[in-house]
């Protein structure tokens, strides 16, 4: 035998060690905190949402979920606050205490290596601020724990950064289709040389595993979302809002499963509808009665010149469906956390397609996961 | 945030659900097991290992520890095995039981799902298959289970297939070090480039993690050993064998560490000395009252044209060291398992290079990872 390991699906409910494993340890490199930092779209919303807003900041206390390196708890400080506690679970906590210090702010940021879930502080807060955005927004399941955070520790007067947030859905166009669709049938050619060889050389009979093998190909290949930064112009119909989330009141009940009905018109004919992207936005509004001075919005849209870390999500329809002249989109769209892991997702699509004549064509039904 | 999933440490003692999460779940892919059965040197040698000693197997109850997709058992029963019992941890199993049914061996081959430690047979086994090798041998740790498989199972006059292993190390000169060391030098460079912007555009001073961040790349580009299949003229100097297994009565608390001191001469000069390689090699014997009848060996020794998916490890020395002339090496060699996850590897080599005329260089140390 001989494999590299790899991050996989555990068992059951939420083992905290598969857990630890699989999801934080990324968290504990530098190099990866580094990409985070270098993603100047998300750096100068937070940043604009602090220092355009310091009368949230000046003279409060401050919770920083999941603080990585430390910035946006320095950022907090340096906009006034009188306390910052900066919970990270990884040892990534370490560095953060060192860079706070280096900064000379380690009266005001108190660094907390634990879970969110399991640390005790000493007051109660005035504003939470974290960065926990995951792919498509939900991916990693990280709002979860400022959920807790927030329904634990934040005054009732309390202040949310970010505010709100919204999750999008857009037809789209994408070489990406028939790339996928080359490599999965080059795994398959592969796969019939392989049981030949396997039967002429070594004398077992393999092709029993042919489904199986192009299931698992086809899983990886077809049915697992892309990462991919698109230019706005492969978006070739109207994007939806399927969710909007108030990060003050929102439950993770509210957050387990996100499900939507929408339609798009695909007006840019001849082209080709190769599937859906998926991305988000948040805003940093401040509250009701304690609104924000200057209103933020960072997005992960489709950019030709703001693309983030977080690019879009691409579901890939197989076979593309040409489009000759105007059509409507009817979309029924569901996302549900893996049994398997809860921080990935399991997305599915039913599209309906209708021609100006009236004509609909047969309904097309694809499920994704989201890794 | 947003980050992959990935593999990586888990806190303390073995925990069940990380070493699961980390370890099992690349084994529970057909496209993994299709990659090891298509590693020809590994494939012919177990099959010739079979059906070149069926006295081993007609009439005997057999046990393939960790069966995969169930070639092992498989052969076992064509070579005239009464009863094999095939254990594997994964989902593979599944696929392993219907290759057995498709192969019409149901009667013989009985595929059980689970962790080898915890594993009931109805009878003690004459066999002991298996194909527990990781890179440079003992990277996974498996050979514990297949230690534990024998103690508890194997009758006294049983015979492990294979029956001894063989660590080697050896002098190599290769690119690869040119090729991280710049891959590191760029990646410091863009450090530098990072920490201005972050101090310029958002008001922070990360200098402070320069270091930090400078060991960690370090640990990846410098000390992290490197999968290569070399080509045997890229081996300088003599190799040695570091340490020998007789899979029949070494016990775990022998492998826990592998320590061993060789001399090399390296008569190839000019030259540059690069690192080492790891390899090793397994041997089909039987055992000393019952031997093969056709001994076979498996080697992943540097080789022009059979290369396996073990290759080599590579471990790199920077700088390499220019050889003008004949030069011998003194090397103190030892493995320990990595205290955040005992199926990865800590190496140390310490190296004394003497020149013809006796002088003797600076002493080099340098410590590497497994991952």
């Amino acid at each position: 035998m001989a494999s590299r390991t790899n991050g996989g699906s555990s068992n059951g409910p939420v083992d905290k060690g598969a857990d630890f494993a699989n999801y934080f340890c990324t968290y504990a490199f530098l190099y990866h905190q580094k990409e985070m930092l270098s993603d100047r779209v998300r750096m100068d919303a937070y940043y604009n949402a602090v220092f355009q807003n310091k009368h949230h900041f000046q003279g409060k206390a401050v919770l920083d979920v999941g603080t990585g390196s430390g910035i946006l708890a320095i950022w907090s400080a340096q906009a006034g606050a009188r306390k910052v506690y900066a919970v990270e679970a990884t040892k990534m906590s370490e560095h953060a205490r060192t860079l706070v210090q280096a900064n000379n702010l380690q009266d005001i940021v108190e660094v907390i290596e634990g879970s969110m879930e399991e640390v005790v502080l000493p007051e109660k807060v005035d504003v939470i601020i974290s960065e926990w955005m995951g792919y498509f927004l939900l991916r990693e399941s990280m709002f979860d724990s400022v959920i807790c955070a927030r329904d634990r520790w934040l005054k009732p007067s309390g202040v949310m950064y970010p505010s709100h947030a919204r999750m999008w859905v857009g037809p789209i166009r994408s070489g990406l289709v028939d790339q996928k669709k080359n490599d999965y049938e080059a795994a398959m050619d592969d796969w019939y040389g392989f049981l030949e060889d396997t039967k002429d050389y070594y004398g077992v009979d393999m092709s029993v595993l042919t489904r199986p093998f192009s299931n698992e190909q086809e899983k990886y290949y077809l049915q697992t979302s892309l990462w991919n930064n698109l230019h706005p112009n492969q978006v070739i119909g109207t994007a939806a809002v399927i969710k909007e989330i108030d990060c003050l009141t929102a439950s993770v009940n509210d957050i387990l499963e996100v499900k939507s009905s929408f339609s798009s018109a695909i007006s840019m004919a001849p082209t080709r509808l190769c599937g859906f992207a998926g991305w988000f936005d948040v805003h940093f509004r401040g509250r009701g009665e304690d609104p924000a001075q200057k209103e933020i919005e960072l997005t992960t849209a489709p950019s030709s010149n703001n693309g983030t870390h977080w690019g879009q999500q691409i579901f890939m329809l197989h076979p593309p469906v040409h489009v000759d002249e105007e059509i409507n989109l009817d979309v029924s769209f569901s996302m549900n956390r893996s049994k398997e892991n809860h921080r990935l997702m399991e997305v599915e699509f039913d599209v309906k397609i209708s021609k100006p004549s009236g004509k609909i064509l047969p309904p097309i039904n694809k499920k994704f996961y989201i890794e």
